[in-house]
């Protein structure tokens, strides 16, 4: 684990989260490489009992791998999708009638009580269920008809970086098998991420300077809208729980509904924008943004950058819109860490979280 | 519409979002006494077409409304739900399946040109579909099968109160008539509603002395679980497009996975505790925040403001936990509404918003 921080100082703050950073291109390939037949052999099991609904069940980082998954799984697959309320079932004791409904639950540990307990009863209400974790041996794997591995490698750093692009790249490929994609298909659509996201992490020095100007920031506002709107909320989560900024994430329009007022010359923004239809109808939205003198930082293609404040520009080029959030991440990643970092915090040491969030 | 700062003083920051905040007792009587019977046709018809999922489509302060309806659609009916991405269908084009799904849009000015287009493709796309609005003469009502007239009035503030309460009585007496419980006995249950708003809104000297901890606020955090997760979310909303302060709302069990880092001795935290399962559910999260000496305010039943730093307790003896919800935004958004004017900025004029919101 090579990384600017690990050499020669293993007490250097951040070196946990640094180093879990740098593996991802390798975790990336590792998936295409070793997982990609096991995920689309579960896909077309899933796909032979053609669900009609499909909930997803999940928290924090991977609720927002769930969410990119249910982009995909609405826009490719046509499929009618709902994030659980898990509390309905927890606390309130529901029971859904789940026929025809496919349960994807995902967790990085697969160890979280009442995520075994929701997937659980939702098997035993007649769903297809699903386990996307960091490990097949965790109690939620044991509970779920069907498992897949993100195979990222223990992590052990609190803020969750390659279990999410881990989580989101088996997503893809699970969603491309059931769409009847071919394997090697999917898997060549996605074949350039393991060196773009190298590419991309190798400047860091960049995403430094970014992190700058919210040293001193009280408050952030990220936004996007479709595919990368999950990133939005990513980010907004890692930069809180590692620097403790409040950063509001909103897909575009709902900023135009009340948020928006939020906004002025002191409320910088991000905005993630995708190569692609997400990206265009978030345009309105950056207009809007500019027009009020927003702080407005891009992460997008070159382009979208040039006419902001200032950015980062991501080689989105012959890329597919759907890909380009395993991407996008990953100098927000670096962002939150280099923000904590010049704040003078540790990112390995969130106050107040454990791993594995015994939640009920 | 006699409110402590509307008589005499026409002119007075906030006079419009005081004069539509005050109205909500009778809206809700309007609602049972005219609106009850016409709903529970409404749900009549909808059970007889027996849907097996439902999409909710909103977006703002329906949003929270639409989320209320899920809590209510998967306890009370165990129908699995989910919240619409509207760029799925307005940015991708996404031609979802959707046999037996019953697809609710709700909107208070029923004109929002992405929501009568999303509910127009469902539609079209075999969907059953309902919109819940403010303004029967609206392009949403008529694109949809069904309509509900939720009967409060035109709204001209820019923060909307009295749609929000409005709708959730008219989806609560809607959810009520598709399990079948007799329109009579649903109506019966609320009934209580419009005498126990009017006593609650009668404190607003209360909420004044609360709202006096917040007016050097940078930040504050909103939590609940269950049924007054919604409340959360709303509260939020309403702070942030009239003060400008950042306000996160989480389920409190999604506090616990990251952003609960983010709360400390500076980071007040207000919690939604509803007399019932929601309430209990959130116990270990506040005996969490109290250990780590946040600053926690408490919107429910006495016993739960007594052990907390401040609160306004709210009357929920005799009242079924899934009706509270229509009381405990009460007084948030008074808070919203006296922060604001602590502050010295008016609540009736948000920067940047506008009453119907053109998204696309």
């Amino acid at each position: 684990m090579s990384t600017p921080y690990s050499a020669g100082a293993s007490e250097r703050p951040g070196r946990i989260m640094s180093g879990e950073m740098a593996e991802q291109p390798a975790v990336l390939r590792r998936i295409l490489d070793e997982g990609a037949p096991l995920i689309h052999e579960v896909a077309a099991r899933i796909a032979e009992r053609e669900p009609r609904f499909v909930l997803l069940t999940a928290r924090g980082t991977s609720d927002n791998a769930a969410l990119y998954a249910k982009y995909l799984l609405e826009i490719q697959l046509g499929l009618p999708c709902g994030l659980t309320s898990m509390s309905t079932t927890t606390a309130y004791g529901a029971r859904a009638r789940l026929r025809d409904v496919l349960v994807v639950t995902v967790s990085q540990s697969g160890g979280s009580p009442d995520l075994v307990a929701s997937t659980r009863a939702a098997r035993e209400a007649g769903a297809l269920t699903l386990a996307v974790t960091n490990n097949p041996d965790s109690p939620l794997a044991a509970v779920s008809e069907y498992h897949i591995d993100i195979l990222a490698g223990p992590e052990k750093a609190l803020p969750a970086t390659k279990t999410y692009t881990a989580s989101l790249l088996s997503l893809y490929l699970l969603v491309a098998g059931v769409r009847g994609r071919e394997g090697d298909a999917a898997a060549g659509a996605a074949g350039a991420l393991p060196e773009l996201a190298e590419a991309v992490l190798a400047r860091q020095d960049e995403v430094r300077r970014l992190a700058s100007r919210y040293r001193f920031a009280e408050r952030m506002v990220i936004t996007s809208r479709g595919y990368g709107y999950p990133t939005a909320k990513e980010a907004a989560l890692k930069l809180m729980e590692t620097s403790y900024i409040p950063a509001l994430s909103y897909s575009g329009a709902d900023l135009l509904h009340g948020p928006l007022a939020m906004v002025d010359n002191i409320s910088p923004v991000i905005a993630v924008v995708t190569d692609g239809r997400g990206g265009e109808a978030l345009q309105p939205v950056l207009d809007r943004l500019r027009g009020r003198g927003a702080d407005l930082v891009v992460v997008g293609p070159s382009a979208q950058v040039a006419a902001a404040s200032a950015g980062f520009v991501l080689p989105t080029a012959g890329v597919l819109e759907e890909l380009q959030p395993i991407l996008e991440i990953l100098p927000l990643q670096q962002l939150a860490y280099e923000v904590t970092i010049a704040r003078g915090q540790d990112p390995d040491a969130p106050r107040a979280l454990a791993k594995v969030t015994e939640t009920h």
